[in-house]
């Protein structure tokens, strides 16, 4: 049986529309006691965006699966029609994306925390996985030291990054690496730091740099009290994602401000656009300076998840309250196709990523218009025309009221 | 590509939480002309349930797939987390099962049906598949008499044991058995009983103990006018089911009083209690003394089905009409999720399972209440914020629920 990337791959076809995703990431709430029991999405005001939902389709999406709570890479996955169980980003290749890092296709990139440990008879004891949450600063200067001592091993260069507090990247960039590596965190103190162990015979030359790199790392941080040293996870490398002009024929741009979605959508074969602002009318001034150049436009609005994960609601409706006000920019350039979601649910009662379905609209002059709405939220999703499907659907939807699909099978 | 059940044992997490599955067996009904165009559901005087329902999340399940009708097992296995379409269970291990015999992981169990032939040239062929539906006390004396006068062939032990009127199952106890054996029952009359063939070669020891066992069982049988022959259906051996405790991390009991539903919680881990009432009042007696001691309670509830099955529309409501009265009990309880809902529909209409989509309630605090549902019936439950699902998601949203998954996935 196909996968649903070479059916639609096969069935795809050209033509001039233009199809917009908007990620308000995180979107998804749950009802808060502080709102008389209603979610962000239904307490924010937001006009436009309800006349909007009468005139739409609404729906609820499955990121994964019912009941599970996705990453944020497993979320943008589905909604770029990849199958989020099939690929998988591991940590490290994540970590190198969210602090901008440009890895290359054959980079093995793993995510260390720095840790405290004290050494008996000789050997390390993992005192404090996370060398006491030094401030970013401090793991910049460390991270700077290792640099100048470790330049490359056996011929294969290392490139160390700070990331945020305890974190930290390391990329091995040369010939024949292999991320089959097993991690040395062991999750827990008291105990020793693992080695790393080559999970496939091609990956024992990549084990013994690896292993070298953390000996190496250990002994320029020996006189260290605190960050002294590295614990490594998530050795990975690129997933080889077939590109959005391959499997849907379309010339694709992403506007994201944060570096891991930036990295997403490269991953995919978008154009990442350059955005100097950080403000959704940034985005919206970026998006409509190209809004010639481009079949498909990826819009990632960043702030309704952070909001979300401080627990703070208030805020949360407010990113809501903006987007809603900028909306009118958006419909202005009238897209064939615009679709207003989110990759997971981040509930402010939860502070955090969740299970729950994420709701969708899908404007088009084709869709069927849930036109008796309340407006654009959870509850009214719920019943929408679209129904409860997989995230990984979107694609579908979008290519189909684009015209952009032909009939499959005879 | 994993599976459900592979994804869902790495993210589960463990922690206090304890969660309580109520499977109402047979729930779902259709619209009775008799009850004005209600369902049993609907008709029925629920007080309890539909307060529930405003501060839950309804929903409808497919047990299997839409159209497909579940057998208790499939349906049970779903709702258990494990795919019903890739665990099967044999009819000889269910019938095994539904006489609370304790089969063990070598037995060869398989279904009987006695028979009546006639004898042509000395070849029996089949007048009466099920000879005349005899009394059940009538099958009690053939079985003493044949396991009196067999008692093991070629060193294996055979069990003989009668079930409901024309219905026995016999179990195979010996070494190197297996169950790969073709069915004896034609499932036509006039005709010759089949002969037992193994289809695999490591059968065809067991297959010759098979034959030799109905050669015998013809023989001791040659006298009798009605019951004078055993037709054997579905061979099958116990399903190497993981545990709850092994996917899910749970500590896990069961209440049930049918025998079937009891063996189907004990192949997958589960602490079968000892439940000495039938009532719904002594079932919940026994959970509330021993909810301490668990993490996860399966609670089977046997008379929706039994009163749909008869046809008796009344029954079905006034079990409904019990269990609502039971309800705050259980609420008292104070489960941290609660799901309410069926293996299956067992429509008093159809006097039988049906394909017809489960109605689902879950209870806890962090979901999207339908707080605008009129109860808990089946036309609320379509349009509830859970949506339409396979019930094999029933596990992961109750895990997802009690907090007890981390996320997929970076």
């Amino acid at each position: 049986m196909q996968s649903l990337s070479e059916l639609l791959q096969d069935l795809t076809r050209a033509n001039k529309t233009k199809i917009l995703l908007v990620v308000l990431d995180g979107l998804g709430g749950i009802p808060l006691p502080e709102l008389n029991g209603q979610t962000e999405l239904e307490a924010a005001r937001t006009p436009n965006l309800d006349g909007l939902a009468r005139r739409s389709s609404l729906g609820l999406t499955h990121p994964v699966l019912p009941g599970i709570t996705p990453g944020s890479s497993a979320g943008h996955l589905a909604l770029f029609g990849y199958e989020p169980l099939e690929w998988i980003i591991g940590r490290g290749v994540l970590e190198a994306l969210g602090i901008g890092f440009s890895l290359q296709s054959q980079d093995v990139a793993v995510r260390g925390n720095f840790a405290t440990v004290a050494y008996q008879n000789g050997s390390p004891v993992i005192i404090d996985r996370r060398a006491g949450r030094p401030a970013t600063a401090e793991t910049e200067n460390i991270c700077t030291c290792l640099q100048l001592a470790i330049r490359q091993i056996n011929g294969v260069e290392i490139i160390i990054r700070p990331v945020k507090e305890h974190r930290f990247a390391v990329i091995f960039r040369g010939a024949n690496l292999d991320a089959r590596l097993s991690d040395t965190d062991p999750q827990k103190e008291g105990v020793a730091p693992l080695s790393v162990r080559s999970l496939a015979q091609a990956a024992e030359s990549t084990a013994e740099i690896a292993a070298e790199f953390i000996r190496q790392a250990a002994t320029v941080l020996i006189g260290e009290k605190k960050i002294n040293y590295p614990l490594l996870r998530g050795f990975s490398q690129l997933p080889n994602l077939p590109s959005f002009a391959n499997l849907y024929g379309l010339k694709a741009a992403a506007i994201a401000v944060y570096p891991m979605y930036r990295g997403l959508a490269s991953l995919v074969g978008m154009k990442v656009l350059d955005c100097p602002g950080e403000t959704i009318e940034a985005e919206l001034t970026i998006l409509k300076n190209h809004w010639s150049d481009f079949d498909y436009f990826f819009l990632h609005i960043k702030g309704t998840d952070s909001k979300g994960e401080d627990g703070d609601y208030q805020g949360k409706m407010a990113v809501l309250e903006d987007f809603d006000r900028q909306l009118p920019h958006i419909l202005s350039l009238k897209p064939d196709v615009l679709v207003i979601t989110g990759d997971h649910s981040t509930p402010a009662r939860l502070k955090n990523h969740s299970w729950h379905p994420v709701p969708f609209l899908l404007h088009s002059p084709f869709v069927r218009c849930d036109h008796d709405v309340t407006g654009f939220h959870e509850l009214a999703c719920r019943q929408g025309s679209l129904g409860h499907f997989r995230a990984v659907h979107t694609m579908s939807l979008m290519l189909a009221h684009a015209g952009r699909l032909n009939k499959f099978s005879a």
